[in-house]
């Protein structure tokens, strides 16, 4: 295993010393272990919290901030965060608006978030929780009951934390995070596996001609191996994938989300690819990611996913947005 | 090899429609081949032109825009681009105010920007070039006679794109440049070689335990190998080569780059280890870039660059940018 660590076991608090000293605008707390907007919370305002399995960076503690998340919980590398590291940031961004958890369906995440939920509930917290589960590649998986929770949840936070800094009341904040949940849909695939530091050696075994069609952030199996294929066929696979289960019309938003061992050359390939794609069913890429917004560490490969916009969301997603992985327009 | 592509020779013309599609704020000319503003040159300002061999990606295409490039123009996968092609996104762009070339010290690179400013001479346009050399590793190397330019490229075309976006005439854009590339310094460390799709197979070999220490971007061969060690022990031996060579004090601005195919979380590990360095030598970091922003297509490994802040230079950083891969605050 050849990584830029120093013990395997101080990933994270290492990590989080990093954040720390390269955003002002965050608050890391490292005993309670999240990552909140330094300012405190803002008065009224629903607040949101993500969370989960660290090495998927920048998800989450880099979209904290202004116009997006109100904090963040990080796990362990691939390992749900805890139910009183929730319950902590929780508490910490909750001002009277309420709070809404959002959360990747993983098993362990949708346990803990509830469990988080409930405590916060016990001391007087509204939570409300969107449980995201965009990736159609399968249903049920190693680590989730039903479908995966991937690349819409970008879409979600940003899109959400714009009609929270709006004012929105809690409901309708919940209520639009499940619309973008429920019009997007994602696929990824893996070129080569990652390996997670406290394992010492990668999590599946890919031949030196083979990909892994339909994977999971943490390396989950997906629908099947092929031999390596272009970058046209992989676009032309994903996107089958997604328009069987999702037809599409209209504006859309697209990510073309490199997982963290492939470079931004090939991710504009694929973009390109994706986007041939769509003009010749007459589908608009009305807003675009191109670049690493959810990885699985060292992992090669990408994630298209596709969310249906409409007037409402575009203009949400244009809203100002003042994170360390995402900002514009403010 | 195993990349997100087409066909190898399609690699920059895939890419580059790529960026074109997803970047409705460039112009991308894909006959004469470069990456433009798409409104047009801004009349009277100076405008910046860079470019060098593609694989480095954001870099250069991906700082054009508002507060940093009028142009750039990428070669081949880690070739230079040729004299036409730089001269006519110098005329593109050139309205009045002169152009600046900024151009990374490697040889093919220095002679066909000084060939495109020589014809853009001939054609009435006035062109100074700043060579950027930054890289302490080593002096004279694969491509390069003197020193490597690598990481303060990126601080070179912020700065001196924020001063000639405040309409400064061409010599003191030139000389703000120079100030930045004199004060700033880099090392890299690779983890992995990385392939160029031309060839097929990576330019150098590493053992499963190895590192190169002071690797330039291509590949270039560095200072020394290692064994691998910790993060602290590679932030430790980047910053005794660049404090030996530029004895730091005050403010300073830090890059910790990742070179493609290493994840966010490790360059923030490092980065925690170069804030420990600096803090005990009583070097304050004021500004700081934690990321992918100067790339060797998917090597594993990292680049930490150092440049001396003064009031001026850190109001220039300070300054709105806009561009696909570096924005804040306008």
């Amino acid at each position: 295993m050849k990584k830029l660590i120093n013990e395997p076991d101080q990933v994270l608090s290492d990590a989080l010393r990093g954040v720390a000293a390269a955003h002002p605008s965050l608050a890391v707390n490292s005993v309670e272990r999240y990552v909140a907007r330094a300012g405190g919370p803002t008065p009224g305002k629903v607040a949101l919290v993500s969370g989960g399995g660290s090495g998927h960076e920048p998800l989450h503690g880099g979209f904290v901030g202004y116009g997006m998340l109100d904090a963040a919980c990080p796990g362990e590398v691939f390992t749900s965060p805890v139910p009183d590291q929730i319950l902590a940031a929780t508490k910490a961004v909750s001002s009277g608006g309420g709070v809404l958890h959002i959360v990747k369906n993983y098993t362990g995440d949708v346990l803990n978030f509830q469990m988080a939920a409930d405590l916060a509930g016990d001391a007087g917290i509204e939570v409300q929780t969107v449980v995201v589960n965009d990736d159609v590649a399968v249903e049920d998986s190693t680590w989730t009951a039903g479908r995966r929770g991937t690349g819409a949840t970008v879409f979600v936070e940003k899109i959400a934390g714009a009609l929270a800094e709006r004012g929105a009341d809690l409901s309708s904040v919940a209520a639009v995070a499940r619309e973008v949940n429920e019009r997007s849909r994602s696929f990824g695939v893996a070129l080569t596996a990652c390996t997670v530091p406290a394992n010492g050696k990668p999590g599946f075994e890919l031949a030196d001609d083979e990909i892994e069609l339909g994977v999971g952030i943490h390396g989950e199996p997906g629908r099947t191996r092929s031999k390596l294929v272009s970058a046209k066929q992989i676009a032309e696979i994903s996107l089958d994938a997604i328009t069987s289960d999702l037809p599409l019309s209209g504006d859309v938003a697209v990510m073309v989300n490199g997982m963290g061992g492939t470079p931004l050359i090939e991710l504009y390939i694929v973009y390109a690819a994706v986007a041939d794609y769509l003009k010749a069913r007459g589908v608009t890429i009305a807003r675009s990611l191109v670049g690493n917004y959810i990885t699985s560490l060292e992992m090669a490969g990408c994630m298209v996913t596709v969310g249906k916009l409409t007037p409402q969301l575009t203009n949400l997603w244009d809203a100002p947005v003042e994170t360390p992985a995402l900002r514009w327009g403010r």
